[in-house]
């Protein structure tokens, strides 16, 4: 039976719209072989060639904002607020990766001139990035634009000069559309390959995708189950290709002693509103707070949770398993429920929920040590630093932590400030995770299971070099060497000449 | 029954030496867990301490090299000169990586300050590198220093700050012991943990260590088999782990019909040394070599390669793996011998071969593009410029490809060139791929089955970020930070601040 995918309302549980037919094996192979036939075209343009590109579908999505922001709100119930912040951030990704790439920090140019006196003596040897081919790009739902279809990914891949073939998440098969539609239109426009950007929907679609022999890199958003099978299937083909997936995280948060006495009420409400946001369906959501042992705090925390407005979650799947994994954590035998969740009889609407349990639970014991996905989080009560010496190295990895602390001499922060840092990504104090700037230093991944390889950024301009691979060139004369790799830098990259940086600012 | 290794004499075939035992499961996993003991206070370690830490492990191969050279060579039959040059080599690796690490260019620090009036506000973000833990380092045996235990692989994982646990080559088993107690000492007289390096042995202990939970990534050089192996039990760990595998590449070479009419019997005897290099073992052998047809060359290659000498190979599996490879390789329908190799009754040793074929027996047929590993290279005749367009991209990866031209403007040069450099790791002009210069711009990597993954090199000082990963700080007070993120720059390092690389030169 062909699969087909149905446009839900989150607000209602109510499919609308016509049934989108899943994508065929043979229409995906298609994509993925216009990909194939797409690289090199896109590969030979020059890095401010590619940026013009990369901006006029920037352009095309903003022209598009209001279509879009309705249909991803019609299908994700994230809001319109929300989503056209979004939007700004799916095309500021797309403006500021071009960008990047545009210095040619991205080709990471490397000339080394020949030492012929040297023992032994050395040829003249010139390296640059060149992009890998065709990416597959698995969008997640809790973003449906910043890391849907046009998200970070498809930014980064793009940027490395790559072709995308972009997988739609289930939840908002109608949104994929609309935006590899208006894509399509952006690059005909600017007269680009066709096959530079492709949607393909249905969970056949997914599989062909990442086995299919013109794709040579894949990256996903979404859940450990589901990215440890694509890693799985990346890792297993004949030739295995570089899988970039981003999964779970429980980005815990310690509060100090210091900081319950110096802002404790604050820091409450900081923590519902952070734990809260988008239903708690952000990967940075903080999903465990620790707190000193009699912090005082539990009414207000319960208080500040309780008061948080009712949204819906993604979809019913995402809606059942919150239940279920927040049922779980309270049914540990050290554990309770502080404000117990509950489904509300209005679409996919939840009420957020709070577990409580002491430190010690977590010690040699990973029962709670597992991402419930949603508003509600974990609170563990430490006895003292010596016990977050003990606990803190037995966390999963994660994207995130975060210390809260009073003054930089707190010692409880000393002590697990660098503990945290040893099992995350970023580390932030006195802030909240949720909330990624896209910048130069910023870091979006972190130990298994938070990414299937801690290497690599899924946001900022670090994201891009996921998708090239360098190639040296040796006594090759000027005229046949890339115009990247010529000695007087014509295109005016920042490169590495006989080991020194050359001071080429950006623009 | 326990297992366990013989050195043997590769010029008689004969074992010497006491046996050495494998190491036990129980010492493979006290190792790695020596090695994650070991790996806080050599991740803690400023590069410059870590750095001189290298150059005593460097300083202390060079005191033994008349110990070492003489066993390795006992054990490879490679020749004194050849392995002093290549112990040259293993120090340089150690002191030229320690050298780099300490420029900070490995910790690639990355300061975006806070921008509060931006929209959306960014918050002070710092990035670093750290590293990723214990490493286990798979030796090959092809190069017994330079990719041996303390190769390129434990001199790159040490400079980013890893502990390594590596296992012998098991045709060398007396060598890396050797080398492990030499090195030992050195870590022991400069007041190091000796967890930083362990040597351990058989096949066994070499599964144990790629499963074992303390091990964070994973290095290897040797055969497709053996890395494919390996790089699927790094991809299924509960925890999978990057693993990085030079494996096998048949090093094409293009020569136009302008470089054989300027200087064909000289690339005839380049070519033939070239192959036969270390009896042909060499990662970067010229196996496969494009002439035009009517080269004239048949019989002046013939007899280059009848006159190199005979030279013993590794082992005895190697040698009958050899043989029966060149025997496949002429037995194609359109091949045939123009040399044929054979076994000598003195050791392993082997004469060098030569297979003859039309390129287009490689037209949509790959029987052909195997490594035959040893001193046997293929011989394709092509018709013209069409056929190499046709052919050139069905070449699997490698690591290298070289054009032979006469001048830059050589119109066969200037369409075979970027349709190898699309196939490789490393473009050579009028040069031999034997011979892999340890500086900045080296890549020695490249497409699938060159390596498990193009983005990395093995050799050069690229090398050391297979070991690291980024940690992001965020709104982190500066006596809460890594020295290296400081504003000031106290470790004078190379960073990019607000976009800009600084201009601090190499030391």
């Amino acid at each position: 039976m062909a699969e087909t995918l149905h446009s839900v309302d989150p607000t209602t549980g109510a499919a609308f719209g016509d049934p989108i037919a899943a994508t065929t094996p043979e229409a995906v192979a298609r994509a993925a072989a216009a990909a194939r036939a797409a690289a090199p075209g896109l590969a030979a343009m020059r890095p401010s060639e590619r940026a013009d590109l990369m901006r006029a579908v920037a352009a095309a999505l903003h022209d598009h904002e209001d279509d879009i922001v309705a249909l991803a709100d019609a299908e994700s119930g994230l809001g319109e607020t929300r989503l056209r912040g979004e939007l700004a951030r799916t095309t500021g990704q797309f403006e500021q990766y071009a960008a990047h790439a545009e210095t040619g920090a991205v080709l990471d140019v490397v000339i080394d001139h020949a030492a012929p006196r040297a023992t032994p003596p050395r040829p003249d040897l010139r390296r640059l990035n060149i992009p890998l081919g065709p990416v597959a790009v698995y969008a997640a739902s809790n973003f449906p634009l910043a890391f849907g279809v046009a998200g970070t990914d498809t930014a980064a891949a793009l940027a490395a000069g790559c072709p995308v073939v972009a997988k739609a998440h289930a939840s908002q098969p109608a949104t994929a559309i609309l935006l590899g539609t208006v894509i399509a239109e952006a690059l005909d426009k600017h007269g680009a390959d066709p096959g530079v950007f492709t949607v393909v929907s249905g969970f056949q679609a997914g599989l062909d995708l990442i086995r299919d022999p013109n794709i040579k890199a894949a990256a996903f958003t979404g859940s450990i189950a589901g990215g440890r099978a694509l890693a799985d299937e990346a890792a297993g083909r004949p030739e295995p290709i570089p899988f970039y997936g981003e999964l779970g995280s429980l980005n815990p948060v310690v509060v100090t002693p210091e900081a319950v006495a110096q802002r404790g009420t604050a820091l409450v409400e900081e923590f519902a509103a952070s734990m809260t946001l988008g239903a708690g369906q952000f990967c940075t959501k903080p999903g465990l707070l620790f707190l000193p042992e009699g912090h005082g705090l539990d009414d207000a925390l319960a208080e500040a949770v309780r008061a948080k407005e009712v949204h819906p979650m993604l979809n019913g799947r995402i809606r059942d398993a919150y239940a279920a994994e927040a049922a779980r954590l309270a049914s540990h035998p050290q554990a309770r429920f502080a404000v117990e969740p509950s489904a509300v009889d209005d679409g996919f609407a939840v009420t957020p929920g709070l577990v409580s349990a002491p430190a010690a639970a977590i010690d040699g014991d990973d029962a709670l040590l597992h991402e419930c996905f949603g508003p509600t989080a974990l609170v563990l009560t430490y006895a003292d630093t010596a016990e977050l010496q003990r606990v803190l190295p037995q966390l999963p990895g994660g994207l995130t932590a975060t210390v809260q602390l009073a003054t930089s001499a707190d010692p409880v922060a000393q002590t697990a400030l660098p503990l945290l840092a040893e099992r995350s990504g970023r580390v932030i104090v006195n802030g909240w995770p949720t909330g990624v700037a896209v910048t130069h230093a910023q870091h979006h991944g972190g130990p298994w299971p938070a990414t299937t390889n801690a290497r690599h950024t899924s946001v900022g301009t670090g994201a891009i070099a996921r998708f090239v691979r360098p190639v040296a060139y040796q006594s090759t004369p000027e005229s046949l060497l890339p115009e990247a790799l010529h000695d007087d830098n014509p295109l005016g990259l920042q490169r590495r000449v006989d080991g020194r940086m050359e001071p080429v600012a950006e623009a």
